[in-house]
């Protein structure tokens, strides 16, 4: 599903205002994620020009065809080709010394030192002003659009319904991989673009590590089963977490299963606009230290959603830089706990915030259990 | 398949001597690609200081369990965790205190403006000397060993058996879409760990896109369809691509087919120790114009490959930096034919430079046609 022209229209504009609040002629948009932010192109080269003077696209014949018919009727953005035998580099300078663009921010997060040296390097650069920048889209994205929340809630949904359809599957005799595989095909059958990222199955002593790749391992009765998936509707992701009881499971490994998911239903309680990211991942932190558990939990609590799978806002201990929730930030909720040689639990939901809590994006039954058959 | 223990300490012999040469007391390995390449790990996130000392990862918690194994019995090797609260740059930068190191190289091609500011701002980083350094271990990963090689070899046959699979399929009824699913059965059922890339399924009109996303357009009678897919196994990419002529294709575009064959054909009898990459370019290229097409082509002629998709070297107009071809070095040769509206061509297979010219990993028949049934 394309998104909406007039959607569009509005990220231009809050980006080219951006731009001119920070006293640049243009900032060089060097991201793929911010070109399909912006313009809705998918590809992974290209360069834009955002300003005061409306957009100018830089492309290579490869996908030219593309960014003509995604900026088609769109006149405040145009398309320059790069020639074969001719750079990026030089054609986005051409670009901005042909519009009298003198003044250009280049987004730091994104561009590597070796490719702004090239920029500089090119002759017709001389007398260009090259300003770092941090954040100037990131911060549009952190609050999605109504059409965003929309595709996010579709995708949430479509993603509940592969746990409701994969979770019964995780029993013993399966191998790790074997789960990734069906989890692969139910994205697939639910209408995906694809995964989101590489599918987690990791099964007894192979949940204490949180990336952990699936293996062959066959999984046992008695075993907690980490799966972990996550998939991309219409370019956004959403992404979530169950652990599986598999027959016969220690007391301990239930009573971490509780703990995470009270952990969890902690941390969702406590977030709504106002509230810091880094309070939101104390509260997963404080209810599993009640539970005697939080040495065990090594990560932060969660991450944004959006056009990336990690994006912004970091719902950790170090996430507050880009300060209280708002309403419209979206984020998965994802406590666990790792017990080093002996296994592991994770529990994860996406959420977006509200006017007054959150929206829960996912949902299926946590703790899930199977028996063996 | 792990990579053996030898290869990957004879790889960090290699970049250690390159650091010496270089006058760095340490490189700081940023890239995930160059900390798979030196220590077997797989990770989204990770650090290496390299240098005369031996290496010292830093990692986060959730993938401290990998690197510790990837790095034991290997007594050069150390691994320093980054706990939950601290960065990686303050970690990184504490390692380097600790171990006296001050003159750091950073990756300039991969490290962006806004990390060496990070680096930067740690307050004992105070002394510490950043120099810009490219290509140091991408110079090591041009020219592969035998072990690479060999599972660059199997995976060329595996994805040989897959274009045999699925190019009959390509039939008039069946959407692209469709046909992008069933190559991505067809790599799962033969082993791949994944695909490389989007498989690209353009066909007719969309042939005229080199980089088109699989659509809902059904294929006709008299179609070409490019189709363009990859694998990933053990790490290692490779790539291919045939154009299908569906029923009854019009002499043009058998014409192109033909031509782009010979191109094909032209560009791998170039290849050799010694030849520039720009001449194996320029053989596609004269032999396209012979044919009239070489307005029509509109990419370069190929692209290395290894743990990367797309890397070095650059076999185009611009893609002589890394100097003559060397035995080892592996690439993609795919010229292609793309008018607009109308349609396109484009056949591409995988080589490895040998002693006295190239060995061809890929291969399927081409052109290849599939009629109605």
């Amino acid at each position: 599903m394309a998104t909406p022209r007039d959607r569009l229209a509005a990220r231009l504009d809050a980006a080219r205002n951006g731009v001119s609040a920070h006293g640049l002629d243009a900032l060089l948009v060097s991201s793929p994620i911010h070109l399909r932010y912006l313009f809705d192109v998918v590809a992974s080269a290209g360069l834009a020009l955002v300003g005061g003077h409306g957009a100018t696209l830089v492309v290579d014949e490869r996908y030219a065809a593309q960014f003509d018919a995604a900026t088609r009727e769109r006149p405040d953005v145009a398309v320059r080709r790069v020639a074969v035998g001719e750079s990026y580099e030089t054609t986005a300078v051409q670009v901005a010394r042909d519009l009298s663009l003198r003044v250009l921010g280049v987004e730091a997060d994104h561009m590597t030192l070796g490719r702004v040296a090239a920029f500089r390097r090119v002759p017709a650069a001389a007398g260009l002003d090259w300003r770092e920048t941090t954040g100037l889209v990131e911060r549009q994205r952190l609050v999605k659009d109504a059409w965003e929340v929309g595709r996010l809630r579709e995708a949430g949904a479509r993603l509940a319904e592969v746990a409701a359809c994969i979770l019964p599957t995780v029993q013993a005799g399966c191998t790790e991989r074997q789960i990734a595989w069906e989890v692969a095909l139910a994205l697939h059958a639910t209408g995906f673009d694809g995964p989101a990222f590489e599918t987690i199955v990791a099964s007894g002593p192979n949940g204490a590590r949180p990336h952990h790749r699936a293996s062959d391992r066959r999984i046992e009765d008695g075993d907690l089963v980490v799966v972990d998936f996550g998939g991309v509707l219409d370019g956004y992701a959403v992404d979530m977490t169950r652990t599986v009881a598999v027959g016969d499971v220690s007391a301990a490994g239930r009573a971490w299963v509780t703990a995470v998911g009270r952990a969890q239903r902690a941390a969702i309680a406590t977030a709504a606009p106002g509230v810091l990211p880094s309070v939101i991942d104390q509260a997963a932190r404080t209810s599993l230290e009640r539970d005697g558990l939080s040495q065990y939990f090594v990560h932060s609590t969660g991450h944004g959603l959006g056009l990336e799978v990690h994006e912004r806002p970091t719902i950790g201990p170090r996430g507050d830089h880009d300060g209280p929730l708002v309403a419209g930030m979206v984020f998965t909720v994802e406590p666990g706990v790792y017990v080093p040689g002996v296994g592991g639990v994770r529990i994860e939901d996406d959420v977006v915030v509200t006017a007054t809590g959150t929206e829960r994006l996912t949902s299926a039954p946590a703790p899930f259990e199977t028996h063996e058959s």
